[in-house]
């Protein structure tokens, strides 16, 4: 019998399990072995949030396999194991076992890169002191709701106004911490317009949240950890291991320090400079794309032959830019990860592409994005119009209807759509796929008009906000 | 100065209303007539099961706009008026004044039929009995609220489990009484396929709706009524005039019969039989399509020369059948209005035609449809392929997730999207609209995987139920 052909898959959560399972089901034949550099493989990332907030009670829930239950289907996936190093012209791979503390060199014919993205830590004063985290990894879920629950912290100081500081303020705050947003740009979420942005942070406000824009953390001051209490906590941190290798034992944070002045914080959270881990890429001569993530095709092949790459990693090409972005969300890495799973286990796929769609919830509202946002559109060169709408979830008379805004850019000149932003507290996730189709479809806002959208006065007017805000842009 | 055009809309509901607003906006010299049969206009007839329910307290809430706001707009709407003829030669029309019970003759230069559809009344021995009521015009569901509250009805029956009957039967049900689905037919609501109807039937007999298919009414029993409280009701009965005018004042229903047992009712709903109200269109030499409702081209014009229909009087293009289809949905008929109106008022407009996209509530459950059936499909000569998943609303950790189940038709041959059924407590109205839109962007199963949808815990699983039903589809 033929030696079994290898692939092994750097990187055991979105991407990379995705890819693993599915290269299983494509090729029985093949010998798959996954490395996760963390302790666990396959999961929800993006429910950490509501696993800090309590939503979700049990951090089991958001763990969909573990190696076992993998090894049943025929993937050995190793967690604590971190491949350093490929040597692409032999197909061999250094494999660095946290547990024993040893090297060993593994050969293989495939290589799917799914390392994913880290957040990069600046070099500020204070930033290793206990009580600042961030949140990548199901280690630092269980610590942050440790320290909660454990230090009940009374305030918090979130750095970044993005997904995650938005998600993370709605956790914290639900723990009855007062929480503060610094971020050093001029508004929050900087994928989106400033009115789309102004909105958001006026419903922050509202939710208690204090937003100080425009400000630079510079440091962290700490005190010293004095209850037992504090000692248990401070076990904890540091019995995981190798990313908070850095830990200051001895001190917790107390003040984060920004260019303009101080606030008081006794939990921090890190939520900016998510970046791909593509040190391992680099060495392995695989090429980077203009995002500084790795370049792939659209069957997610990298430079180097018999090397592929999906997820945070990577690139995603953007249907309606014509160009690479870098795009690290979930969705997207599942699809990466199967289309280079199938690839790589001997057949043909191809990923279609992003058009950018995005939704995160923070407190009772949904922020939603598809396409272009305007200032992106003007960016690229584009001759764009927009409008904004106000409009109703669901018929004006039905409880539960609450107003929606819709922000529809299209280009001037050729009337196509080219991105749509939504925010509202009903039924707004749903809708922005619906524009998310029409970017796919490359409609017009003429065809937008046109779309036979469901009707019941439960759940929509009679004419939808994606129609309101068409019949506007028409002209209707 | 030359006289000024008139346009005559008939009927004041979801298209006349829409007609006569947009024909304002469009050209504001013409002189604007509407007439309307019953006692209102522009009222959402789709809120009347909510009215009734008791979600919607009053009916003021359910009327956008009166006659008299219609006036400060130039627009002339006038409420128990019914136009009787048209001679489409002169362009005279025979107007009956309900108020007066005069006729008079009124010239116009441009006419919109949107005279809505009814409820067809068999000719079943005790069918005029008290107690027994259809839905269409405010007056019906102001006399069924007052029946429920003030007799207290402890029984009723639903003849038709279609729209109305599903959405009746959770408004009787919230009022205590205890319901039963009377069906001729051997699935309840006949446009779906028979595996989706029978989840419906589960779910509304885990309510305790009790149905019975394949079963037709053959008569109604009646009792003396005898209380002071049913005197009241019928008076209040009594004095909706015109449409009743049948109604029997002595007896109210207690008993429905029909081919195999007899129930026990002391309130019916008539929920079948919608038909166009074409006399009027007939008798003015305007020709129906193969639908029996009238006939229209893409800008809603008659065979009649200045005659335009729009609404349930007429037929919608079907854009995946290729041929009209009679389709009486208030979205439907608000847009064909508005395109019957941009025409007569000088303009130049079409409508985009439907795809038969359609949601309605029952209980907590959402079904909704686009395209074609498996079993519509195939009688119209499709080779189809189908699938039914079932998928999860949300992050299956997260609060507030439920089942949906999807069936997906598409061609086998060219793999292009057909339909999809989809039913669910949690996120199903909306999601139809994805698919609608793929239909009208005419997709095969390929694109929608494709799909680049919106992902956060709260709103969506990483694999959209869209997505699953689509790599499925796709056997990947």
């Amino acid at each position: 019998m033929a030696k079994k052909e290898r692939l092994i898959v750097v990187g055991g959560v979105a991407a990379g399990m995705s890819a693993a399972a599915k290269a299983r089901r494509v090729n029985p034949d093949m010998e798959i072995i996954v490395y996760e550099k963390s302790g666990y493989i396959s999961y929800g990332a993006c429910g950490f949030p509501y696993y800090i907030k309590g939503d979700v009670a049990d951090m089991e829930a958001l763990l969909a396999r573990t190696p076992a239950q993998m090894a049943e289907q025929g993937v050995m996936a190793h967690t604590r194991h971190e491949v350093q190093a490929i040597d692409a012209g032999r197909r061999v791979a250094a494999v660095y076992d946290y547990a024993t503390g040893r090297k060993r060199f593994e050969p293989w014919d495939k290589l799917i890169l799914a390392a994913g993205a880290s957040i990069g830590r600046p070099s500020i004063p204070g930033i290793n002191l206990n009580g600042i985290f961030s949140l990548r990894t199901v280690e630092d879920a269980l610590t942050i709701r440790r320290w909660l629950e454990e230090m009940q912290p009374r305030h918090g100081v979130i750095v970044g106004g993005g997904y995650i500081g938005l998600e993370m303020a709605e956790a914290l705050a639900a723990h009855g911490v007062a929480v503060t947003i610094v971020d050093a740009a001029d508004q929050l979420m900087s994928s989106l317009d400033v009115e789309i942005a102004a909105l958001i942070q006026a419903e922050l406000e509202a939710e208690g949240v204090e937003i100080r824009l425009g400000e630079m953390v510079q440091s962290f001051i700490g005190e010293r950890l004095v209850t037992d209490i504090t000692q248990r906590v401070t076990a904890l941190v540091m019995g995981q291991g190798g990313s908070r290798g850095g830990l200051d034992n001895r001190f917790r944070v107390r003040e984060v320090v920004t260019d303009k002045q101080s606030y008081p914080a006794d939990v921090v959270i890190f939520g900016v400079g998510s970046r791909p881990n593509v040190a391992l890429a680099q060495q392995a001569g695989v090429k980077l794309g203009q995002t500084w993530a790795v370049a792939v095709d659209a069957r997610q092949r990298t430079n180097v032959p018999n090397i592929w790459a999906a997820g945070a990693v990577a690139e995603a090409f953007h249907l309606v830019l014509g160009e690479p972005i870098y795009f690290p969300l979930a969705q997207v890495a599942s699809k990466q990860g199967r289309v280079a799973a199938v690839n790589a286990a001997g057949g043909r796929a191809s990923f279609a592409g992003t058009v950018g769609t995005a939704v995160v919830k923070t407190f009772d509202l949904a922020v939603a994005q598809t396409g272009l946002s305007e200032k992106a559109a003007r960016a690229k060169g584009w001759t764009v119009d927009c409008l904004m709408i106000e409009a109703t979830s669901r018929a004006h008379y039905m409880p539960g209807h609450a107003p929606i805004h819709l922000k529809l850019v299209f280009d001037k000149n050729t009337q196509r759509v080219l991105g749509a932003q939504m925010i509202g507290k009903d039924g707004v996730a749903q809708r922005i796929n619906v524009i998310a189709a029409a970017l796919q479809a490359e409609w017009t806002i003429r065809d937008l008009a046109g779309l036979d959208l469901a009707y019941a006065p439960p759940f929509a007017p009679v004419w939808d906000p994606i129609l309101v805000a068409a019949n506007v842009a028409n002209k209707e």
